[in-house]
């Protein structure tokens, strides 16, 4: 992390939040700036002894080294606009967003003197926003960084020390394949959670005393801020919607052998799924 | 529980094994008895001191004041026939399946000198096995009983304070509500947990190392033993492919929101969501 002296987090939700206590544990660290939009973010910031708290993006990313913007994804681009002016030349800009796709077309905006490399460390949670930060999110945590091929491979190695150095198990790929990637794993998962905690409270027979931990479990994703997510769905809307399509032909699949008493179908289905999602975890 | 002298559980996983093991606990409790179809399940139970082990089911029912039959629901009906030329006038007769409406129809087998009561105690889980099992399972979980309404009220109460001294939370309903009920929190959630699995590890971009706990809480029960599930979807069709129709209808409306990048209608529909996620869990 030498390279970076002064690094400025823009944004301080979980995730912002949780990378400047993370760094601000180390003894000879670099020196740090924050910004949120957030008044009472900017107050709980300005309690830890060396945050430099900002008023402004601007003013939290001029001269430093290291600019991570951790706004929500449909917020980037107009960071990205904020900031440019004032960035140091031979600066690395990075960001947390969920989507990189999007976020790297945006961030043809900043200015040729600096690198941008998007970053994904996935550690979110339905539990959003400062209060939840803690300085050891990020340790065991895959984080995927998404160079576009065009940087200088000094730089791509600095940022993926940088993650590194806060526990984070870092892997390299394009944005593109990043986007293919969470939706599968992530996003897909969201919206289905989302879509049958809606079917269940719509229901007329639902009894939310009879509610235990496999609904609970199954819908707790649903949980997460809609305004996190809308743009995050709506960044990665290709690669969503065919995940969904395959959800919902699976779901119909699944009723229709239902509807046909079709035991062998059913039985095939559900062992399908068992063993997919055995395989999810490690052997004890 | 004073009525039931002698108790013979038939059918010895999760639920069967947990109810002899918390009879067990008691000091001066009812004589048990245990079946299981499995070798290994009974010689487990003859590890206990005090549980009568029965090379069959009939056997285990002979004398007994309360049989619970904790097979899987598609072997109730056979271990009803089995049983029923041995049960002790006065007896009581109850099952432990997640689906009640047709073990109530199944239960006109037995000889009018008994009584059947359904029940249900909410402590399933992905982890199936007489290994699994512990004695204080029942300790707070729900237990439905779903009387016919010819029953005699003393029988009901009989059944109410067994599953009350085991530590559930009883709640009496219909059969029907009760299938109703189950339906919308527990078959509908696991029927679609098994299709996003499904969808998941179908898709081409599909990494396991992007495996998060999102995707593992919202898969988590699709790691049940399809053998046990079938038969609960298949003896619950009518209200499972109701809602498993309800869940495909808010998937396609959620996709076609974000199809149309309509940002306001993907927004609603997360907000209603996460509202009602967040009414499954206390305010703290």
């Amino acid at each position: 992390m030498s390279r970076f002296n002064r690094i400025a987090v823009i944004g301080a939700g979980l995730i912002g939040g949780s990378v400047l206590l993370a760094l601000l544990r180390r003894k000879s660290g670099p020196t740090l700036a924050g910004w949120s939009h957030s008044k009472k973010s900017r107050d709980f910031l300005g309690g830890f002894h060396g945050i430099d708290v900002c008023e402004t993006a601007k003013e939290a990313a001029n001269g430093a080294d290291l600019v991570i913007i951790a706004t929500p994804v449909d917020k980037i681009k107009e960071t990205f606009i904020a900031i440019a002016p004032v960035l140091k030349p031979g600066a690395m800009v990075t960001d947390v967003g969920s989507v990189k796709a999007s976020v790297l077309r945006d961030a043809s905006i900043l200015p040729p003197t600096v690198t941008f490399i998007g970053s994904h460390p996935m550690a979110g949670s339905e539990k959003a926003g400062i209060a939840q930060a803690k300085a050891d999110l990020f340790e065991g945590r895959l984080c995927f960084i998404t160079p576009s091929g065009k940087e200088n491979p000094e730089a791509l190695s600095d940022l993926h020390n940088f993650w590194q150095d806060l526990g984070s198990i870092v892997r390299n790929c394009s944005a593109e394949q990043h986007d293919a990637i969470v939706a599968v794993t992530s996003h897909v998962p969201h919206a289905t959670a989302s879509a049958l905690m809606l079917a269940v409270a719509q229901a007329p027979q639902f009894d939310i005393t009879a509610a235990g931990s496999g609904l609970r479990d199954t819908t707790r994703v649903a949980a997460g801020e809609e305004n996190l997510w809308v743009s995050i769905l709506l960044s990665n809307a290709e690669n969503v919607v065919s995940g969904l399509s395959a959800v919902e032909k699976n779901l119909s699949a699944l009723r229709e052998a239902i509807t046909a008493g079709d035991k062998e179908k059913v039985a095939a289905l559900l062992k399908a799924a068992r063993l997919a999602r055995q395989s999810l975890d490690p052997p004890r």
